[in-house]
C-alpha cells in the first residue's frame, strides 16, 4: 500500500483530499447592476447561494457530491500544501 | 407588451428575476470529519468557494450561468415578494 495515498493526521485532525462536484439551478431575485458584472458572477451568485433559499431565491435542482481521492493525482502546489500540514504536525505539537 | 414581466425600479434600483445556473468541479483539502456530514455538505463546499481558489483548493471546470426571465414563470412566494418590494418603492421614498 502507498503511504502517499492515504489520508494524514494534521494536529489530530484527519484530514484528505475531496473531488468536490456542484451542480445547481435557481431562480434569484437581483438587482440587475450587480448580475450585469459577468467578471463578479459567481462570487455573487455564491453570496447569495450562502445566505440559502429564501423568497429571493428558489432551488429548482441540485447535486453535490464529494469523494475522497488519492493525494497523487492532486497538483504540486495542492501537494505542497499538504506537505506544510505534516510538517506542522511533526514540528508545531 | 406585458408590463408584468418587465423588470422593476425599487428605490430607483432596477431588480429582475435571474434563472442561474453554476457547475463546478474541483479538489479540495478538507477536514474529514466536516466532509462527513452530508447535511451541512453544500454549505461547507459553498464556504470553501467563497474565499476563492488557494493552495487548499484547485478548481477543475466551471460554468456559471445567469439570464433574466419573466417573473411570470417564477412561485407565487418570490412573486409575492417582488410586489413587496414594488410596494416599498410607492411607500417608502
Amino acid at each position: 500500500m502507498n503511504s502517499k495515498a492515504l489520508p494524514r493526521q494534521v494536529n489530530n485532525i484527519e484530514v484528505g483530499v475531496y473531488e468536490c462536484e456542484i451542480h445547481l439551478k435557481f431562480r434569484l431575485i437581483e438587482e440587475k447592476s450587480i448580475l450585469g458584472d459577468r467578471d463578479q458572477l459567481l462570487q455573487v451568485l455564491l453570496d447569495a447561494l450562502t445566505e440559502g433559499s429564501d423568497e429571493f431565491l428558489e432551488t429548482l435542482q441540485s447535486s453535490v457530491k464529494a469523494h475522497e481521492i488519492s493525494e497523487l493525482k492532486t497538483s504540486p502546489e495542492m501537494r505542497r500544501q499538504l506537505m506544510r500540514l505534516r510538517n506542522c504536525t511533526d514540528n508545531c505539537q
